[in-house]
Parts: C-alpha cells; sequence; structure tokens
C-alpha cells in the first residue's frame, strides 16, 4: 500500500525467532452466533481471590488479611467465593474451618475448595467442608494433549478415567461425610477440563459427558463445567468459539453451567470473557483487579464496571471502589496500575487542554439540563465527553491535570516536592500536607502552582520559629550508655541551654525539651540525602505526638542531627 | 438454572444507578466476515508515546526524555512516529526541530505531527516540519454528535466543512514552505474523525470521504485516514463492526490505509485492535506498555508480542524487554504493572507447585528432544507447560517462585528484609544486595529462605569489625559554625581517638578517618525507623566511594548518628 510497509517487507524480519512458534489451530464454527449477540446480563460471578489470586503472590495473604478479602468480597455481593485449596496446604484448610466453625458465611454465600483428583486428597477436602451449611467441590485435572504426554504420562483414556473416578471419590466422601448436603441445591459439583484452551475441544467434552455421566445432573443438581483458559491461546474471538461449540455439543445443558476461568496472558482476558459470554457462558471465575498466576485472572471489577456502563446491573457493588482498591493492596501487597480501568489513579484524570474543556462544557450541560428539569444531575442519563462513566457513580470525582498536580491527591503534591526539590516524603506525610494545600485552595480558589505548593510547604514546616528555634547541638554517645545532649534554643525568642538523655539525640532532645513544657512523643522517623556527597543538605520527617495532636515535622540540614531536631521543633511548632 | 442465580435476581439489584447508563448501539453487520479471519502479518505500527502518551503524564517528558524514547523508538524498528503537537506546545515545536536540525531521522522512518482544523495551528505544524526528509501531517476534529453540540456548537456541515478546510489548509502550507515534498512518497497525510467510536459510522465515512475528495489520493499518494476508539464505548466485537463497515463502503480503498486508535477505558483495546485488524485496517497506533489519556492507548508491546506468540513476524525488536521496560518507566516516570503481559516481574513466574512441577517436566523434555536432534532448544518449536512463549527469547528467565523470593532480583530480597525484619533498603542498595544472595546460591545451591537471606545480609553489611569498628561518639554543632566531631574508634583491633570537621558528623567522621587511611566520598544516604517511638533502632544507609570502588554501608543503631557512622564504616570493611 505504501513506501513504508514496502520498506518494512523488504526490510525483512525482525531479529525476532518468531519462526518457532506455531499458529493456534481454532475449533471451526462457520455458523457462530455469538457475534450478533450482546450480554444482557450479569452472569453468575465467582472470586478466586483467595484461591488463584493468592497462590500467585510474592507475599500469599496472612489468615486476617484473608478474612478481610473474604469479607470485602461479602460485603460487594459476591455469592460463589473460592476460598481455598485445603488438601495443599494447612493454612488454607485452617482458613476453611475457622470459616465455617465461626460462622463467618452469609446464608447467600456458597464457598468452595479446589482440589486434584486423587483420592487421598479429595477425602481431605470434603473434610475440611464438614458443618458448612452450603459448599461446593470442585475437581480439576489436566485435559491438554501436553500435560498428557509430558507432565502425567497418560494416555487420553486414562486422562478420562482420572476424572470419572475423582468425581467418584467426590460423591462417596461428601456423601459419607456431609450429612444430607449432597443431593440438595447446597452442595454444589464442579469440574474442570484444565487448560482447555490447549485441548482438543471435543476430547474435554468428552471428559465432561463422561463426568456428568456419574454426577447426573438434574432439576436442584446441577453440574458447573468450568471452562478454563489456564493459558490465552489467540485472540478472544477463539475462546468465544470454543464455547459456543462446546454448548452446542453438551447434553444435560440446562441442568449445566458453563463457566469461564479466563487468564489474561495476551492482554485479553476481559474481552475473551465478553465475547464468551455472548456465545452462551453462564458464570465467570476471576479475581478483583486481576490478580493471579503470571498476568493474572480475569479482572472481575472490569467487567463488573463493563455491564455498568452499558446499562446492566452488575449484581456487585461499586460504589466505593477507592476503598475496594486499598482492601485489596492491603491484601495482595501488589499495587493496581494508575490506568487500570474504573480504578487506577489516573483513569478520571484529563492532561490534554482540549479534552479538559470538553469535559467543563459537557458537565455544564448536564447541569444545564438538570436546571431545566428541576432533577440531581445524578438522576439524568450521563453522557460526557471523555468519560464513559460519571466518577462520582464509583466515589471518585473527575480530576483535571492541574487536581493530579496539586490538591486533589497526594500524589500531585508529592511528585512536585520530589521533582522539583528532591524531598521524598513518607507516605503519611504526602497525605496530611496534601490537606493542608487542599485548605488553602478552598478557601483561595482553584488552581495552584508548584511555586505557590512549595511556598506553602515552607510556611508550613520549615519557616517556622515560635515557640522554638534550635541555635546548637553539643551530642556525647559512647558504646553502652544513655547518649547525652546540650542544645541552645530560642524559646519564644529567649536563649535556653537544655539538657537531655535518652537513646540518641532525637530521644535525648525530647528529653531536654520536656523541660520547657513540650510533651512530644516521637512515632515515626525517615530521613535521606537531598544530593550526592557527605556535605549535602539531609531532609529529616518526624511524626511526633505532640500533647494530643498527631502531626508531622520536616527539618532541612547539612547534619543529619540538626535536621531531624528541627523536624522535631518543627512538629512542636505547627501544634 | 440455580439456586444461586435465583437467590441473586430475588434480591435484585446491586445498589449501582446502573439505569443512568444507555447500551451503546452497534452499526449493523450482519454479513460480518471478520470472525472467520486471521491476522496473518504485523500491520503498519504508529507509535503515539510522545504524543498521545507524553500528554497523558503526570511529569511530561523532558527534552533529554523525549530523544531517549525517540531512539528507543527507532532502534526497536518503528518507522512511523507521531513526535509531537507542535502548534499547541514550544516544547514540541522545539523538539520536532531538534530532530531535523540535527539530523537525527533515520531514512526509513517518518515522523509525524498532530494539528487541530484551525489556519494558523496547521501554518505552525507545517513550519515545524521545514527541512524534514519525509513527514506526515496529521489533522483531526470531532465527529460525535455530543461534541458538535456541547463543545463546538457546529451542524453536521459545519463539522464536515472544518475538515475540508482544514485539509485545503494542509496542502496549501505544505506546498508553500515544504518543498517538493508534498506529491512525493515522502510526504503523509494523516485524517481523524475524532471519537469515531461515538461517531454515527455513516457520518464519519461521509467526512473522510470528503477529506479524500480534496486530497486525491491515488498511486504514490495515499491517504491514511485513522479511525479513534478516543473512548472505548462497548465489547471489542462493535469496533470490529465498524472498521468492516468504514472499510466496505470506502471508495479510493487500495489508496487509503485504514488505520486503528484505540483507547482502554473497558481493558479490551487489545481485542478490540485485533479483531479490527481481522476486519481489514492495515495500521495500528499505540504506546509502549498502553500510555496515554486515562486507561492508556493500545498497548504496542502486547500487540507485536502476541503476533509473535503466533509465529508472525512483528517487525519490531523485543529482544531485551527489560530494557524495554526500564527506558520507557524513566520516560514515563509511570511504572509498568508486575502482571503487564510479556513484561511485567510476574509473568514468567509459577508460584504454584504443580505449575513449577509441570514447567520443570516441559523443560526437561526440550532438552530431551534437542539432545537426540543435536539442535539447540532455542532452534524447536516452543511448547512448555504455562509459558506461551519461551522468556529467554525476550531475554527473560524462567523464574519459580523461589527465584522471587530470594535469588532472581532485587524484589524478592528486598520483600524479606522490609516485612521480617523492617528494612526499607534504597532502589540501588536492593539491587548490589541481591547480586550477594546471587553469589552465595550460585555457589552453593538453588533455594535460599528467609532466615538465609537475613544471615546473609548481616555477615555482609553488620558483622564486620574490621578494618574499623566504632565505639564513642562526641559531636558539637553551633548556626553559623563546621561540626566538629570527636570518635572512638578500633582500628585494626587498636583503639584511636580521631577528629574531623565537616557539614555534620558524616562528613566529619569521613574526614576523621582520612587520617588513618580510608578514602571515603558519601554518594547517597537514607535513614529510617525501624519502628515508632523516640526510642526506636534506626537504619541508615549509605552508598560510598571507597578508594575506586562504590559500595553501600549499612548500620543499625537507637542513635541516629552512631547508625549513619556505623554504615560509612559497613562500606569501608566491605571495601
Amino acid at each position: 500500500m505504501t513506501n513504508l510497509s514496502n520498506t518494512a517487507n523488504q526490510q525483512g524480519a525482525s531479529p525476532m525467532p518468531f519462526a518457532r512458534y506455531t499458529p493456534f489451530v481454532p475449533v471451526d464454527v462457520p455458523d457462530r452466533t455469538w457475534p450478533t449477540r450482546k450480554v444482557e446480563k450479569a452472569p453468575r460471578w465467582l472470586s478466586t481471590d483467595l484461591r488463584d489470586g493468592n497462590q500467585a503472590l510474592i507475599d500469599p495473604m496472612t489468615p486476617a488479611r484473608k478474612l478481610t478479602m473474604f469479607e470485602l468480597l461479602v460485603s460487594m455481593g459476591y455469592k460463589e467465593i473460592e476460598v481455598g485449596f485445603p488438601s495443599a496446604s494447612q493454612t488454607d484448610f485452617d482458613f476453611v474451618r475457622k470459616l465455617i466453625d465461626e460462622d463467618r458465611i452469609p446464608d447467600d454465600v456458597q464457598i468452595s475448595v479446589l482440589t486434584q483428583a486423587r483420592e487421598d486428597l479429595i477425602e481431605r477436602t470434603v473434610d475440611s467442608l464438614v458443618g458448612a451449611p452450603r459448599a461446593t467441590v470442585h475437581l480439576y485435572n489436566a485435559t491438554a494433549p501436553l500435560f498428557q504426554r509430558v507432565v502425567f504420562n497418560v494416555t487420553p483414556d486414562e486422562c478420562r478415567n482420572i476424572a470419572v473416578r475423582g468425581t467418584e471419590m467426590v460423591m462417596k466422601y461428601a456423601e459419607e461425610r456431609l450429612g444430607g448436603l449432597v443431593g440438595s441445591e447446597d452442595f454444589g459439583y464442579q469440574y474442570s477440563p484444565e487448560i482447555f484452551t490447549q485441548s482438543d475441544t471435543d476430547f474435554a467434552l468428552s471428559v465432561c459427558e463422561a463426568v456428568s455421566d456419574v454426577w447426573q445432573p438434574e432439576a436442584g443438581r446441577e453440574i458447573i463445567l468450568n471452562l478454563p483458559a489456564t493459558v490465552e491461546m489467540s485472540t478472544p474471538n477463539t475462546y468465544a468459539d470454543q464455547i459456543e461449540y462446546f454448548g452446542r455439543g453438551l447434553t444435560r445443558r440446562e441442568h449445566s453451567a458453563i463457566s469461564l476461568h479466563p487468564h489474561n496472558d495476551r492482554g485479553t482476558a476481559v474481552a475473551a470473557t465478553e465475547l464468551a459470554l455472548m456465545a452462551g457462558a453462564d458464570r465467570v471465575e476471576g479475581c478483583l483487579f486481576g490478580h493471579g498466576e503470571r498476568t493474572g485472572n480475569v479482572d472481575l471489577v472490569t467487567l463488573g464496571m463493563n455491564l455498568f456502563s452499558q446499562g446492566i446491573d452488575p449484581q456487585v457493588d461499586f460504589g466505593d471502589i477507592d476503598e475496594v482498591r486499598r482492601t485489596v493492596e492491603y491484601c495482595t501487597n501488589l499495587p493496581v496500575h494508575p490506568r487500570h480501568p474504573y480504578a487506577g489513579d489516573l483513569v478520571y484524570t484529563a492532561f490534554s487542554g482540549s479534552h479538559q474543556d470538553a469535559i467543563k462544557k459537557g458537565l455544564e450541560d448536564l447541569d444545564r439540563k438538570a436546571a431545566a428539569l428541576g432533577v440531581d444531575v445524578g438522576e439524568l442519563p450521563w453522557e460526557a465527553p471523555y468519560l464513559p462513566i460519571d466518577p462520582k457513580d464509583v466515589g471518585r470525582t473527575y480530576e483535571a491535570v492541574i487536581r493530579v498536580n496539586s490538591q486533589s491527591g497526594k500524589g500531585g503534591v508529592a511528585y512536585v516536592l520530589k521533582s522539583e526539590h528532591k524531598l521524598d516524603l513518607p507516605r503519611r506525610a504526602q497525605i496530611e500536607f496534601s490537606r493542608v494545600v487542599q485548605q488553602r485552595t478552598d478557601s483561595e480558589g482553584g488552581e495552584i502552582t508548584p511555586e505557590e505548593i512549595w511556598s506553602v510547604f515552607r510556611s508550613e514546616y520549615l519557616d517556622r520559629e515560635t515557640p522554638l528555634k534550635l541555635n546548637s547541638v553539643h551530642t556525647s554517645s559512647a558504646a553502652g550508655e544513655k547518649d547525652q545532649l546540650t542544645v541552645g534554643v530560642y524559646v519564644d525568642g529567649e536563649r535556653r541551654e537544655l539538657t537531655g538523655e535518652g537513646n540518641g539525640p532525637i530521644a535525648a532532645f525530647v528529653d531536654a525539651i520536656a523541660a520547657v513544657g513540650h510533651d512530644v512523643r516521637v512515632l515515626d522517623y525517615h530521613e535521606h540525602a537531598l544530593s550526592s556527597g557527605g556535605d549535602a543538605i539531609a531532609a529529616a520527617y518526624v511524626e511526633c505526638a505532640v500533647g494530643d495532636k498527631v502531626l508531622w515535622g520536616v527539618g532541612l540540614d547539612a547534619n543529619i542531627v540538626t535536621a531531624s531536631l528541627k523536624a522535631v521543633i518543627s512538629a512542636v511548632n505547627r501544634a
């Protein structure tokens, strides 16, 4: 078409060894119907944050963090929650027991546990559920040819038999140990032909049929057939084709829930899920913000919010998305990216002036319409340039770039102090200072420049000289003894010499100023150089309780001791 | 289907105000052909990292960072690069001039600049290109009804005329100012009906036709029609439908390049791009790792690597993906997420024991095959459990969880020190220490526990006592004077008293130990409390040049001065 594409072709291949890879061969469904369909209601959701999500964390959740995650999921409205892999982990076993023994599972929530298809593991798995008011056992084995050959050394028939025998064992132990649960609607059975995407679709279907022959689904006794894209293999339409093909071939379709379990290796897990729902699936397994092995499971937040933005009830509450995010970040010890759909720090921010202008006009237009109709803007259909949803619906606000660079959050002011003044404020100090900035801008009008931020910072933390101002410091320390400190200080303008002792100069200084009536406890302390070299300025940040107030002080000095004592004084002078 | 979905329905709606949103109405293409097609070659790529990417950064790139990004893009093989919005920004104008005046654009690379459709802006835009050996002017205006009504207050005819007159102005000024470029293959013209996804497809097509009527594309004089999903509106198949519909309706198709410009509001930009390529598009605009307004532009890395994993030459070099990532993180001041496809820290890591076992068996199988054939593993078709590509093809290795928690990277060891010992190592110290750990594990075998990491840390940084060991410290400082320091030190076991002076105790200490032959310069310094309270232990980290070696020292002490002097001694003793 153009000289450019010709040029590229003439240049030939990039240095990448692409010839090592063979294209995915999709199942052939020429009469597919999913491209003409729409998703019109929320699927059943299963959160696997506590299983697939948890097992792929650098720092797996402690029991306390697991419980926090479980309670978050329940509060958001998830009704099916996979809580662990009890036969593989004592921690998981104990957590399942805790939920049951402490009666923490609401009546409308069904927990689920995963097991491999070995008798001892199935027995242990069922044992973890004794006493549960309702529960699902989830059995899996690998049906992909590579796994049969390389990992397990089994024939296809042996592979199918593993699933069949596993199902029989689940039924046997569940009937033995779980009282009347089996056969009632309160017991669920789920089977996954693992790595479904790399399996022959007809073979995976034949294994599911064999499993269903054993389970005998009927009204009130469904089977969940979960079809994992354990590794995402190709464009998302190929998963939809597999799902449509599978659903057409399945017998007892009305008593079977077809479930999706997509991973995000190609960055298209959300799309694959949506197209597969159009292709007839009933249920989706995923994690909040897409945690899970490697690139993660499909993100339940994006999926739910995508439905919401199309006028469909997501059946999940995302009304305070920042609280959801904070809780997940706490539980997983991993961040949510600033560009993560619906929840990232930057996703309701317009940086371009023309975008800001268009959004402003759009919001004004909504205000005018609402005024003309005498209703609240929240009652109008949402329509605004560049904003697919009203940020207020998830507890956020529309943030123009100036707000990111100033008052909206700690990110902006922290960025200005770091980039322009090399000051790397501790996180809680960032939050404190952003509130200070916000008070100024709220009272004096909307915008604030980096120069103004710096001026606010100086006058708030650095320039106060009453009641205390430091003049001189003498310290003395020796191994095994308490440190001694003598300081020259102006107290309300009057020169005083004070002495104190403690473990280090800060403690000794706190001791010294107690003599002139300042009750200070140091809670946290950070210090760093502003530039290279031993003669560089140090910045000290000290969090203090001064009387009944908790606040930060900041000190700058070439001397690291002087900087930290100045920081204590800064906190005292601010209090 | 089940009691659970019934339960959810009985409960009724979530508290989310979904009724405010109206579903997207897609264009109707019942005879679409794209679902049966495959992407079989790389599209033309345009990187807009320096324009759409740069304009959405908290910290827009400096000229130096812009140049680094430009050179990265060129080195990777991108042939079309949008370098700025020169009429909107003096920085962008100057950067375009710099590239041209300093002859930095390779012969096979075509730069592109964006402009709105106003005469003064077009003139300024064309002026930025004077002297360029080849260049593209990219004109846009908004064709979506909401923008016509709320933002610009124009009728559809007026909207179309803006595009037509803009095209005439581009031709006029380009012919006037750019010598013989216009009419040759070295001048490109690109038009974007902005917010194409929210525009009536027939109307957007009519505007493009009117623009083409002016430009008169023919052999050697193509037009690029760029169809932005400025806001991603619905499932990715709807974008593909729009593209197929547009392509069918377009006259002069053979002289027009249909170009995609997707954003990621719904988390499906990669999928939308792939399906739209199946629907006939020729060209893709995006950013490395998906930077850009809000949720970002489509990610060119994932798109290219998705092609690679299907045996298609991406026409771009991703052979050292960590270097690409580091450079982009430097230029954008934003992180790449640990789960980002192909490039994140965790994406070649298996945490689950069964995953690790399967991968191990798969890699052994490849080794056996290679040995039997007498070839290198790299020459075999790639096939391994859970790993869609060979990590080595992008310069990575397969990392089991134990490696993340220990030797593979600074992340794991830093995590152990932080979570178990409250030590928050500065970034370069993390890198240094992870190398120390790696040396131990390389010589002593694969695995290392958190206890062993701590033991290595202690013996490397904290427990060395020769040549120097600190005994006592006396400091004295007064406003306006140099600080004085006297230390009691064991030098090779012999007690000595040393004095020094400087701006602060660290500088004075460096001065003092120079007297016993230690040549130290302090390069960086960080210190923080390990816990709450003024009596808490402080951890000091000092980066020193000791003779010709640069290395870190660490000191722990209740006294912040003693901690930092111990850190200097730690560095000296390590050297």
